[in-house]
């Protein structure tokens, strides 16, 4: 038996067939072009799975999506993809007949991760995605947990720093705000107008617009002491973010996924130990491990496919 | 059938027959003298619940805990009682040959205040208590929800302003740290220090050791404007940390409870509006009703019974 998993986003739509044990046996990608109608987009996503379906049964097609879904598969809102009461797993069910369930991406990211990948052997977790945005996923006791009718668990705007820098979401000072690839970018370029001579300006080759998640860690790595400012600030802003989770979920592991982990350990380091120092209970209080993620860009689709899984 | 509810504090353990209706039907009260040996405190509970039920067939003994308990109902440490690894549920479970289970106070406040308090309505609620410090209880699909292995649920102890006030846990900022009674003394200290003409010195005679959780709500009540201040940012602070829970739970309700709350409308409109403006995705998505908690003092004793009704 197989299952599809389709992960929508902002630029692009994947969806993979994927087997019982969480393996892409198929793949395709399409463009997602937003600014459609979303009837138009779903038209698309359904000729994408009949193409990658033929000859295959298929019990389920799971699918991710950014935004605030409900636990009846509606998008209420998705910025990104402009949609507002998009009725998501209904319209693409029905139209392959096949059962259909949606659900935010962060959340498949960390259940594909709980059944597939880095935390296979767990069966509580938070993952953590740091990318444009800070997405949460939790998994509770095997399961997904995504708050009442599925519209909770939007860990990215949980606030650590009260009259903080402004986040998308109209509060100030979210998770998201401090620990997301943006906001690493934006402390990136404050501290290089702060040191004319950090050897993030070499980093960059003297342009700004070539600031990246990269740019501090590398010449942190290098030995500059204001780009290791900047990691320091981040990761402790993370590991902040960290606890708060921990303090209330003690989950046995955090996932940590998105772009900015291929940092390693020059960022993981820095998280355990302000993790391990500060959990509430400290040293007597189970640990809670921090690891990356395995499943790297496959996480959106055989996430989506562990719905059914 | 009758149910033991028991609700340890740090100067006196008030144990509570119950009906099923979560009526209690009887009371009594002991002094804890916590700087006892665990065991000579919990024969004096032992022999409490004893003649507490004499003549009753009791089909549980529940029993609320500050501190860290597990799921064993191992008190895994309680820093106002001394203990470190006492086997709570074990130990009185054995002696009296009833079922008990035992749990964190703030933890079973809230299930009893769903059970049969202001949330009776509702399956998701988050039950925040301010006090000396801020405890959390959360209430997922009708059932007590304390993290992994039961070594969670401290929601008083997430931070929501990095490198704030010190806090017991030895972290900065937690939401304890601004929003507990403690805390709201603290900042009418300050304010009082600021303005020497503020009311607020009227309220406690011009003894500041007079100076408690009312001092500022009743001199703004009275048009003070820095007591105030003090109030909205109080208010503002709890808002945020309750907004933080609002946006992973997404409960139904969230019932405050503790001392503060006398306050009132006084209170909970600022709170109120501030969550409600804020919470993620905005007057589109669900809101989280802020209510006051309605079972008082009993909710220790009706709670901890909850863990068996």
């Amino acid at each position: 038996m197989y299952y599809v998993g389709v992960d929508i986003g902002g630029t692009a739509i994947k969806a993979g067939l994927v087997n019982e044990n969480g393996k892409i046996v198929k793949k395709s990608s399409i463009e997602t072009k937003a600014t459609r109608k979303y009837e138009e987009v779903l038209n698309d996503i359904i000729a994408q799975v009949k193409e990658l379906t033929k000859g295959y049964e298929v019990a389920g097609v799971g699918i991710g999506c950014p935004g605030t879904i409900n636990s009846s598969g509606v998008v209420e809102y998705a910025n990104n993809l402009y949609w507002k009461n998009v009725p998501l797993a209904e319209y693409v069910g029905k139209a392959l007949n096949i059962p259909c369930k949606a659900s935010n991406d962060a959340n498949v990211a960390a259940l594909g991760e709980v059944k597939f990948g880095a935390g296979k052997n767990y069966s509580d977790a938070v993952m953590v995605t740091l990318g444009t945005g800070v997405g949460a996923g939790f998994i509770l006791d095997g399961k997904l947990f995504e708050g009442f009718k599925g519209m909770g668990a939007e860990g990215g705007h949980t606030v650590i720093r009260e009259n903080g820098v402004s986040c998308t979401c109209g509060r100030k000072g979210c998770l998201e705000a401090y620990a997301s690839a943006t906001a690493l970018i934006r402390e990136t370029l404050y501290a290089m107008m702060t040191d004319k001579n950090s050897l993030m300006w070499e980093e960059c080759g003297g342009d700004l617009n070539k600031v990246d998640g990269r740019t501090s860690f590398e010449a942190a790595k290098k030995g500059d002491k204001t780009a290791q400012e900047v990691v320091d600030g981040y990761a402790k802003a993370l590991a902040e973010g960290i606890l708060n989770f921990v303090n209330v979920f003690r989950s046995q592991i955090i996932i940590l996924g998105g772009g900015v982990c291929a940092q390693g350990e020059a960022l993981l380091a820095p998280v355990r130990r302000h993790v391990d120092e500060y959990r509430y209970g400290g040293h007597d209080s189970p640990k809670s491990n921090i690891i990356v993620a395995t499943l790297g860009n496959d996480a959106g689709i055989i996430g989506a496919a562990s719905l059914f899984i």
